[in-house]
């Protein structure tokens, strides 16, 4: 297996696989405060929903270290500044929010102490955060693995690898354990326009682990789903409600519906800290819109016509009605969502 | 309105609209003879079920002046051979089969009459087919607009428009007289990947036609059908089986699931041309798997890493369950399609 390091914290520096540039080139984008970790955040240099949120939290690290000279009551002035900054780099993802409110309390619980101290602190619950998402992503992996039939055909949609985390993935960490167990799987990836998270990410990274595989238009999969070709579908998720509805990458609410119509299971693969469980239902959950050229350019290549309108957002609510499992680091949770996972919180 | 001239034969020219180079570039494609005819068909110059048979006729027309100095046994016998090659330049849409067999009946009814003369009807029936095919359009546009009420917003997937037909549209024929009726009417176009048809084509049409509209990823239909953004879905049809199963570009057949899943009206919109009445069912129908690199590169550009397999139909089938009706130049044809179907035989 290799490794992929999406995330890696050195030096004072937070060293990021630059995933606008992938496949075609590996290249690695350095945040030297978190202004540049906002940019990274905002503009997809990193994304997956528990990426962002231990990139969020290296970036209150890197704030934390640039502020330590500040007298107290700026430090705090500033770092809180700089949390609101982070908190609102994208606004569907609620590991983002989590992991800032994780550093938020850790400043808080330690306010009594020196600054320096306060920094360490903080710097050790980055660490922690970066290290509970790599265990909990196995854990779900072995826990998903029990759902996979010998032989499965799966089809996943968007990218929930090592790159949408801090390494394995969520859905795709389950396709790698399968694998590895010598299930022998085949792979349907979705190329997931409009940012082609599916052909560029996801593709390279099952190329880069040799799991046989192949990529299709996000037209084709209902095709596969009604001729009996997909066994199971994973995904991963963005955020889900206290009652199981889940926002993730646009294209997941379709998978869902055909899904259900042909009887295929369709299983959501997130951490607990995607959980918002203050929020009750789906209809809360705010869509990000994201900018049209994403729909009109690919790299700079134009593809639709100038004064074309376009509507682009970046994620749908798939209802809890048309999910069969929601894949977690602490075991499968099953209809009634509602009741069973209050008992996660 | 805008004068989208598809397909023009001049002084024994055929000029196409270069489709590939659009939106960004209006180029025009020469075909000198029946080869560079066969060419752009093959290679998308021109698409579009109905622009497919035109072109494919004026393509008989250049093999028959081609060979207008040969001896009367070659002269049959080459454009046997011509014809068989233009027969199969692409696999699904029925009306290319349609028109070639039309230019062949008229060869064979005319065998008796000089090489000449045979010419004269070759080049007659083209210019026939060309001139009904628009009459069927504004005949189509005119029966399709009865169902469209003032206000409407309308989902439409690939290109239907002028430029798949001699002129007007199928689907996007439907779509502009209710837009020139003052329906008021507001469009929504699949980019429909993996060929971009929608916002290359479709999209180009949109504004050159001045009518409110806006273009989405496939993936994001979904979701505006279940919101009750949708009042109606027109898509246009490759080939229909005498069943009513219905030939169309890939993502159709999404399409029609999710629309009947919410109870949104699903209309194919297709000149009887492309109605095969010696295929039972759908089952039968063909389904052109083109090649990989439509859906790893965009224009030369690297979209997936080197490596990845790839799986890339053109085309899906809907079931006649998920079909509201069948709009053509006689009229809508409804459910039970097989007995309605054959009335128009």
């Amino acid at each position: 297996m290799k490794k992929i390091k999406t995330i890696e914290f050195k030096n004072d520096i937070l060293y990021l696989i630059d995933q606008r540039r992938l496949p075609t080139s590996y290249e690695i984008f350095k945040c030297r405060d978190y202004r540049e970790v906002d940019y990274a955040i905002n503009d997809m240099v990193v994304r997956g929903a528990p990426a962002i949120g231990a990139t969020a939290a290296y970036g209150v690290v890197l704030a934390a270290k640039e502020f330590l000279k500040e007298d107290r009551k700026d430090f705090f002035k500033k770092m809180d500044k700089a949390l609101d900054e982070l908190n609102v780099s994208r606004p569907t993802a609620v590991n983002l929010m989590w992991a800032i409110g994780r550093m938020r309390n850790i400043i808080e619980e330690n306010k009594e102490l020196t600054i320096e101290e306060i920094y360490q602190k903080i710097r050790e619950e980055a660490d922690l955060i970066y290290k509970e998402d790599l265990e909990t992503n196995k854990a779900m992996a072995k826990h998903g693995n029990q759902i996979i039939k010998e032989g499965a055909t799966i089809l996943t949609h968007c990218n929930t690898g090592a790159l949408a985390t801090v390494g394995y993935g969520t859905a795709l960490g389950v396709v790698r354990e399968a694998h590895y167990t010598g299930k022998k799987i085949f792979v349907y990836a979705d190329e997931t326009r409009p940012r082609l998270q599916g052909s560029r990410l996801t593709a390279w990274e099952l190329v880069q682990e040799k799991i046989p595989s192949k990529l299709i238009a996000d037209n084709v999969a209902a095709t596969l789903i009604r001729d009996g070709k997909i066994d199971v579908i994973l995904v991963g998720a963005d955020r889900i409600a206290s009652n199981g509805d889940t926002a993730n990458k646009i294209g997941t609410f379709m998978l869902s519906v055909i899904a259900k119509e042909y009887n295929v299971p369709f299983y959501i693969v997130a951490p607990t800290t995607t959980i918002d469980f203050g929020m009750k239902s789906g209809k809360e959950i705010e869509i990000e819109e994201r900018n049209s050229t994403e729909v009109t350019h690919i790299e700079g290549i134009v593809i639709a016509p100038e004064g074309i309108e376009v509507y682009n957002p970046a994620f749908d609510v798939t209802p809890w009605e048309n999910i069969t499992g929601i894949i977690t680091e602490k075991g499968i949770i099953k209809a009634p969502y509602k009741e069973n996972i209050m008992k996660w919180r």
